[in-house]
């Protein structure tokens, strides 16, 4: 297969794979295409360690690193440049009522508390301040690619990817998005639907490709329900020149997602996600279950702005993980796990996601063959 | 183009037009795909005309009629064959609480009182009672399709159909839903994603296409966000045998969509609607406006279960649409509509989406060409 991204990125499939496992990110550019490395959990020592055994395992193929680096979020204004600093003012930003719903919920699902939590990682990554020390770390390793989820990426980050030959990607929910996008001089641009998993706006896959595509001249990666060959043969038919797929490496055999959480996935349809502001403070799609619903409750105080909402729940949705309380674990999924019924490797998604498009195709050219 | 569906039905591209407007219809067919008349607005009576207008001016190509019958609605156990004593009883269950509701919203945006309007025709086609004797006149006529929305046609009314050589088809927005539609003896699935007009589900077009198609063995329409040529080679691509298409008839020439509707859509973004169920009690996507955010606001009284809703706002819908306040003025429409921006004949609508499909062929067969 041959679109301009991968003659950008000399690949041979143009199917990207985002994941926070860095052995998806490698099953995946040795299979052909190109993995792609969520940093947000990672501190910078740890992204130096993720990135190191990525370097030893890929077998020279190009990969690329997810960062986020929000246009807006509250704090932004403060002015402070120390991490530390930002964090505790932030702290003080994030309301007795919110804190108390919170332990509230947890009370009622007999969560514990947990001893030994980490509270200096509560920011890591959500704002300009915690993420740039991720960039340069990245930038640091052969990266072929560096993304932003969130907006433009800030103007002097993307001139320095450029200096070092790396190309920027951006997500864009809107062909607003995309010019502006662009304009900052971003390389890519990742279309994503309102059915993707994680931040995401309210337009279809569907209807927004062709509008991004019309909209800007870069290449355009389609994002948002592409689970399989069928999609991906759908997402290039609306004009993409390639598929940006996030969910479906949850579940594969090398993801390190917890079991319980693979578990749900596999049994899920797609009516159990849903777009929340729950998890971060900006709509993001999430596993729909006791959590994101009492959040629309009748007696929820709401959702704080980012990176409030973040700071006070990642604590909370920690030690959710760590007990038996399944009905509140929530993360980001797309709706494309209803799908996902099995655990396969990520090269055996890959593989047969090529074999699923070029059937597409093949049904396809006998509609038009009479 | 050849597909199971222009094989069953003889015509010569797989593009369904729904449309209220029989001019839409009968160009469609012409044109060469199949136009579906939406019945649910018109009295028998006026059915039979619209009918046999379309007869006169279709030149013998094959049309439908569409026709809602929802599985479920408020009343349907009263047992009350006669659709007076029907809409009486319900009239009956709409509380004092909901009539100040909406008088307040009109009066706030001074909208007047509207003489001569016909309260009996408030309940048209939104239940069994009111719709079959739609389906009596549709069969009347040499209809090739009698469409069902909202849940699967009652199975005598399918086997009646069948009995005249006319074929059913049944939108359904999950897989589940399709197999039930199958059942009962449906001939074609509309699947149907989130981001279409009218009454839709929760997941997109991109994700539910292939889940259905797999789920059931006769032939499956993609509907949701389909306008153009792109979005039909994606339908298709997605494992569909045809295209439903909705909103995109609602600004071309031959449409009697009001002239302020049609200047809000053509002015309109895709985020400018929203799945709400201000309407009919069921959700629908809308033109989002001062009306649907009035039913979310904090005053509101909440929506009423199907029909009682629209036998509430129908009134009032009617009285806004003669009314200057435009930004109370809602109908169904689906994302679509931020990528129509001219008006068009159906004729045109029709051949441009077959050479942008054509165009998209052609892209992909160069893309796996290398």
């Amino acid at each position: 297969m041959r679109t301009r991204v991968t003659d950008m990125f000399g690949i041979e499939l143009p199917i990207f794979a985002f994941s926070h496992c860095r052995d998806v990110v490698a099953a995946v550019s040795r299979a052909g295409g190109m993995g792609v490395l969520g940093a947000l959990a990672y501190t910078p020592e740890e992204l130096e360690v993720e990135l190191a055994w990525i370097d030893e395992h890929v077998g020279g193929r190009p990969y690329g690193v997810d960062v986020v680096m929000p246009a807006s979020y509250a704090g932004s204004d403060l002015g402070l440049d120390s991490p530390a600093d930002l964090v505790a003012r932030l702290q003080g930003m994030i309301t007795p009522e919110h804190r108390a719903f919170v332990e509230d919920l947890l009370a009622k699902h007999n969560v514990p508390t947990l001893t030994g939590s980490d509270p200096g990682k509560v920011l890591l990554g959500w704002t300009d301040a915690t993420a740039r020390p991720q960039v340069e770390v990245a930038l640091k390793h052969p990266i072929a690619l560096l993304a932003n989820a969130l907006g433009p990426p800030p103007a002097d980050v993307v001139e320095l990817a450029h200096s070092k030959g790396v190309k920027v990607a951006a997500l864009a929910s809107t062909p607003r998005h995309a010019i502006k996008q662009v304009e900052v001089g971003v390389d890519v641009i990742v279309a994503q639907g309102t059915e993707a998993g994680g931040h995401t706006g309210e337009i279809s896959t569907m209807v927004l490709i062709p509008q991004v595509v019309d909209a800007v001249d870069v290449p355009v990666l389609a994002a948002g329900g592409i689970g399989g060959g069928r999609q991906m043969a759908a997402g290039m038919a609306l004009g993409a020149d390639g598929v940006w797929t996030g969910s479906i490496w949850l579940t594969v055999e090398e993801a390190d997602t917890p079991e319980m959480a693979k578990k749900r996935i596999l049994e899920a349809t797609s009516r159990d996600t849903v777009r929340s502001r729950s998890w971060t403070g900006k709509p993001a799609r999430l596993l729909k279950n006791e959590w994101t619903d009492a959040w629309e409750s009748a007696d929820s105080p709401g959702t704080l702005p980012m990176p409030l909402q973040y700071m006070l729940v990642s604590p909370a949705l920690r030690r959710i993980g760590n007990s038996d309380a399944a009905e509140l674990a929530t993360f980001p999924a797309g709706q494309i796990i209803g799908a996902m019924n099995q655990v396969k490797t990520a090269r055996q998604v890959v593989f047969e996601m090529v074999e699923e498009y070029i059937e597409a195709m093949e049904r396809l050219d006998r509609i038009t063959a009479d």
